[in-house]
């Protein structure tokens, strides 16, 4: 790694001839640098609720060519323009996962679980890291008192289980949305639904929790799920969609799940339905009235699929909402 | 910090009643959650330019009660407006410091230095956390060959001197914008300064540099300093300000310094003078002709005082410039 550079001389006469008036200091003998890092920090950011400690802990991104249909009610060209004016990439969803770890006092309480260690490899390490990132912000998986879980679809439910197929939070309760529990577990519902995505939907959701002995709490919208944690219902994403909102003191914070997707398209454009939302309409209904009351009340969010640390206001645009992201903060 | 609070029975109250039809799982009894963590992650964030590595390293932020002439032509509460624009807290100033090392593959390069380790203690840990940060990001500052100075305001050069008066980078040539040294070096242009801030702005700068036995290289605009990195002339901030292109293959990025200070107020407004702008007229012109540039060519960003990692594309908007945060990435 080391050796003289043709780089190196030109850059040393470049810096010779830039009007040296004052005699350089005696360094060592040009040298090639320190070698490239080449990995990325650990991705977790903490911040409080009141007394609440938030870590946001990012399970990574997924990247994939999106299909022609992926936004149900508008074209390819119109994806692309919305990606284009949030400087991303065309043709390809660039897609985080933020689940956030919170530590009410009385509780360590996951919300959100991921993509699963599996992902890891198969993304080629940008998704699927999200016990990495647990480990590097210190928080161990067996002191996971609760996991509390918004919706079944596999990047939020994956994560539930380890390599082993055994619960990833070994000493945690998982709980369950109530109205979840009942539309997915139902085998009529299931034969009902469309063949292809939604079928696997069905069967990824079953993987998951017979591999858990199906030992969930099902829980109902306006409780508690844990000291400073209640659930809202936020229905149309699936059925029984929920969003959590953590309060303590006059802070709080009102962690959205799936209420917009990324929100480079789906808060910048409310009216567009992607193929994940079960129920478009109803899905638009509850993202206009969970962002109109985001705005008014400047409430800030937590969105799982924003970009890390995914902690941001929302103001209204003409087209529908943008995200105003809080700067990071580096003490908590 | 373990036992049963009342807070704990509530809790569990409420999940017993929260419509549970499956018996939860057997979990060891209530005890209070992990202890919280208290510490924000390190603050570094990486990516490439090419060939490149870029790692921003935070130095943190400092806080404090802005004055009324803190932005000259405009009041105070005009300044509040746009603070609570950004949803930022009024009266204050939360100034954040993003200094960058950048790894050509030839040499390991320092740009600007942030506030020096004395800041820590003085601002409860917020600011002066740069080696602090270059530690965690597993960078030895004994293997920097390079450190480029864009101006010689406090927050950019005091970082070059570590608590024992010493060069903070025992290794690295210092290179400095020839029109600063010229112009700050000179006993007249001091005894012509204001007194006041500007007055302390000459001596500061004098502690550090004679601590280092003025041992510099100055560097012209135009001029590469280290491969891959090439100066430009942005002057108004200070007489000799330098912004600094890195440049790798078809990628680039323009690592600004202050052409802005922190853009919720002065990209937003590019016509606002802040007190620190010494000729703000210069300094509008420089920012509208950068900014410009970048809006235009769609150019990512490196911003010294933009909330960390500070990496964005730049918009148009009706009364000035916005940036476009770059999404977060989990690899590099």
């Amino acid at each position: 790694m080391r050796g003289i550079s043709r780089r190196h001389i030109v850059a040393g006469a470049a810096v010779a001839t830039a009007g040296t008036v004052f005699a350089p200091r005696a360094v060592s003998p040009a040298m090639a640098a320190a070698p490239a890092a080449g990995k990325q920090a650990p991705g977790y950011y903490r911040y409080k609720v009141g007394s609440i400690e938030v870590t946001v802990v990012t399970d990574g991104v997924n990247r994939f060519k999106f299909a022609d249909d992926h936004v149900t009610n508008k074209s390819r060209s119109e994806v692309n323009a919305a990606l284009a004016a949030a400087y991303l990439e065309q043709d390809f969803m660039t897609t985080p996962y933020n689940p956030v770890v919170v530590n009410t006092g009385a509780k360590l309480v996951v919300i959100d679980t991921g993509t699963s260690e599996a992902n890891f490899e198969r993304s080629k390490g940008a998704g699927g890291q999200f016990q990495a990132n647990l480990k590097a912000a210190g928080i161990d998986r067996n002191a996971v008192d609760t996991v509390v879980i918004s919706h079944f679809h596999g990047d939020h439910i994956n994560g539930l289980l380890a390599p082993d197929n055994k619960l990833a939070f070994p000493n945690a309760e998982i709980l369950v949305p109530a109205g979840e529990w009942k539309y997915f577990m139902d085998d009529g519902e299931m034969s009902r639904a469309p063949a292809g995505r939604m079928q696997e939907v069905f069967k990824n959701l079953r993987r998951v929790f017979d591999a858990l002995g199906r030992k969930v709490t099902p829980y109902e919208a306006g409780k508690e799920v844990a000291p400073g944690i209640t659930a809202v219902a936020t229905p149309g994403h699936t059925p029984g969609h929920m969003s959590h909102i953590v309060a303590s003191g006059s802070d709080k914070v009102y962690v959205q799940a799936d209420v917009t997707h990324v929100p480079w398209l789906f808060a910048r454009h409310p009216d567009w339905h992607a193929f994940y939302d079960q129920d478009g309409t109803l899905a638009e209904q509850t993202r206009r009235k969970v962002y109109d009351m985001l705005a008014a009340d400047r409430m800030l969010v937590q969105g799982f699929h924003y970009a890390f640390p995914g902690l941001a206001y929302v103001e209204k645009t003409a087209t529908g909402y943008r995200e105003i992201p809080v700067p990071w903060s580096p003490v908590i």
